[in-house]
């Protein structure tokens, strides 16, 4: 019997209708003979609800005591789905992240599976029944619970598609599949038929969301060829995750944008070996990352850095620079105004004329770059967040003919 | 050091503020040098609505999926006070059931608890850490989530303290005591200073929400003293549940109403042995207790049946006697319609007096009683619904004397 193991979003159960749409897809594909495990997300904005619940209380809550609060939210939905597919007349079982086995080490808020024990999983499939599992949770060697960051549901069902060597993986949401830019943004964007782990992960990190960077990461490891389709037309097939996916055809798999970033400046630092260094040193250890790292020397024998962070970590990363005493510099400045365009796609470095249209775009639209960087497969720029809809648009439509 | 176990029921954890109070509570009892484990309940009307959310999906959910989706009321609410703790600066940790090491029966819903293994909660409390365990969830020996059934917040916390060898058991609602009637209902109802635990049980049974039968039943099989106070007057003295308490004073120890009760009449069986014996062997399968039992010969040589049941069991029952055949009988009729008013003490039997005075009582408010019955700690009438609340005032009045 092959296992089968299908995600659903919390856009696939936002609702009742929506939790009896997924117990249809689970029980079809049961109907074909395969074991079936499912991963589930909180149901629609139950993460979001509990966090400001979690806010009213304490600004800076216990982590532990956050991930035992939020890993409510998954074992709600996968208990919700669960009488769903009962209704319809089939065995199952849920399990949550310590009864599935799923060991994490003990970073609260963004663990990391440590190793899966598939054994009560694969008892009850033996029983042949089908296997709910709360996403996005696990528990660590001391017993206590914790959650695997935000999309940790895809690692989560990843995870156990490797560990159960499962035939398919399928990543359920309100999305078809992957696109060449976001639909809404770009209505003659393309569904991307294949597409391989790299350039998908680069599209995951540059502000895809329907996939997990992690999730990816954990796939090609393991290679698990993840299928991201719509739970609303299940019948269409999706866009697949594989290995040596068949992109000959184009170059540029897709343009994203992510406006959640924010840009920050620390100015005049003195210029001796280290100083920048120690930035990103302080940034590390508070497990802040940073992009499109930039310095320029000014004539006053001072040292102007800028980099990019992610939104949520702009206040955070402001913070402890000024209390770290800025590393001497005069300035620290945070500009959350700005979006961050990419193109995505497969050997950009050796294909300098990616560079040079993205310019021509966005100089023909009259929009002005503020940052760049590159690596063999993205191209990123940061402009004006109100631009930013209009350049994912200027470059998508310049790419077409790649 | 003396550990002391609170409870927190869902009335003062209502909202943020009622949280932050009951976290002020825990840490004044910590100040004193106390190891404190406080058990909560799920907040306020979340029970409630997990319920309506698994009516949405199924009438009839599996049992073990809904205690997966019950218990995630106490876990979120652990977690916020938690949170709420940590804010006041005190060191604290949640545990739920599964971590807490309560094991219990696999009867989901109404599990009993089996054994307590205490070794994390000690380690925790050695460490001089705050306990908060999410109330009313265990795990069996499978490792799969049970509840205990409504109150059972109350089961756990006397459970822990007789496992830990507590010095008190404090249990806080908004309730600040047990009183001899509902104050809402009769204003001159008297907060009592100390009940004994069979009393207490009565009381409890018969309509007295504030403690859980069981866990007064536990009390007693361990000698745990149990205060019922009020989370909002926590500085008021509560009522004292224990052995020998000092009720001298009084014979009666309150008037209780349960509005939520039905009456089945079940009509015209064959009068041979056995007969009304199958009906509550059935019932008793069904998990349905039956109370105040008649039995009536009529003059054509048929028996009539009669018995109340807790208005959540009344469907129930009138179904499982219909789908059985009704042993023959002619008639299976369900009255919703009633209402029992119980006057519980010490040692009624041996005061005939009480029922002349509960006869005289209801007779002079003009008030009909339906069904009678009387043990050594109980009297109870069944009355229309609608004239309970005149009921337990007309007989409250009539007792004060005593």
């Amino acid at each position: 019997m092959g296992i089968i193991v299908q995600k659903f979003g919390g856009s696939c159960l936002i609702d009742a209708a929506a939790v009896k749409n997924a117990a249809r897809i689970i029980t079809e594909e049961y109907e074909k003979g395969s074991g079936v495990v499912a991963v589930v997300s909180a149901q629609g904005d139950t993460t979001d609800r509990l966090i400001a619940k979690a806010d009213e209380i304490s600004k800076k809550p216990a982590k532990r005591e956050l991930d035992v609060l939020m890993s409510a939210g998954e074992q709600l939905s996968a208990a919700l789905l669960a009488m769903a597919v009962g209704e319809l007349g089939y065995p199952c079982v849920t399990l949550l992240g310590w009864q599935a086995g799923i060991v994490t080490n003990s970073v609260f808020g963004h663990a990391r599976i440590r190793d899966i024990d598939p054994e009560r999983i694969k008892k009850e499939l033996a029983k042949k029944r089908i296997v709910l599992v709360a996403g996005f949770q696990g528990v660590d060697r001391k017993n206590d619970m914790t959650t695997l960051g935000r999309g940790g549901s895809d690692t989560t069902a990843v995870a156990l598609a490797a560990a159960l060597n499962a035939e398919k993986c399928q990543i359920y949401s309100k999305i078809d599949g992957i696109y060449t830019a976001d639909p809404s943004c770009v209505p003659d964007a393309v569904k991307i038929d294949e597409i391989d782990y790299d350039c998908m992960q680069e599209l995951s990190f540059l502000g895809v969301k329907v996939l997990n960077p992690r999730a990816v990461e954990l796939a090609k490891k393991y290679g698990v060829v993840i299928e991201v389709k719509s739970a609303f037309h299940s019948d269409k097939t999706g866009t697949f995750v594989k290995e040596d996916a068949n992109m000959e055809k184009m170059l540029i798999s897709g343009v994203t944008k992510m406006s959640n970033v924010a840009r920050i400046f620390v100015n005049d630092l003195e210029d001796v070996p280290g100083a920048a260094c120690g930035i990103f040193e302080l940034l590390n250890q508070n497990d802040i990352q940073a992009d499109i790292i930039t310095m320029a020397t000014g004539n006053n024998g001072k040292v102007d850095v800028s980099f990019c962070v992610s939104g949520d970590d702009a206040d955070e990363a402001e913070r402890v620079l000024l209390e770290s005493g800025k590393y001497g510099a005069s300035d620290v400045i945070c500009d959350k105004d700005v979006a961050k365009i990419s193109v995505v796609g497969v050997g950009m470095e050796s294909h300098p004329g990616v560079g040079i249209a993205i310019f021509e775009a966005l100089s023909n639209s009259n929009i002005n770059i503020m940052m760049i960087t590159s690596s063999e497969l993205r191209f990123s720029v940061i402009v004006k967040k109100d631009a930013a809809d209009e350049a994912v648009a200027a470059i998508h439509k310049r790419f077409k003919k790649y």
